[in-house]
């Protein structure tokens, strides 16, 4: 199974990445940009043959190693590779 | 409008980031991860109006900034926020 999981700042926590990438895409003439935030994708391969399987381990590792739930999201969907 | 971006490292490209993420998850006990792979996750807020007018800006965007087309691969969506 693959899991792509999306890790995202919470909505409040300063990005300060986000805005760096921002003022770069205004240097470069982008005007109609007002916000940018970046956050992490992960593609895990897993050993699994059933998404029902899979899906509370990679809850799990989210919660202990991927993501920090303190100030971050995140989501994730299993499908076949 | 919202576009989510998501940029990977293309096929063949190596990931160590990815492996010292994979090696984390097997030491903690996740024995049936077989691979990892990292990449980017970006949410730029554009003021237009129109999905298909931001389209062609958040390619270029790519092209330019957000991604290095030499190793990574990206692709996108866009959304009403």
């Amino acid at each position: 199974m693959l899991a792509r999981i999306y890790v995202t700042l919470k909505k409040g926590v300063l990005d300060p990445q986000g805005k760096a990438v921002q003022h770069s895409l205004e240097s470069l003439g982008y005007d109609k940009v007002k916000d940018v935030r970046l956050g992490k994708y992960m593609e895990v391969k897993l050993d699994y043959s059933r998404a029902g399987e899979s899906e509370p381990i990679v809850r799990e590792m989210c919660e202990k190693l991927l993501a920090n739930p303190v100030i971050e999201d995140y989501r994730f969907e299993i499908t076949e590779e």
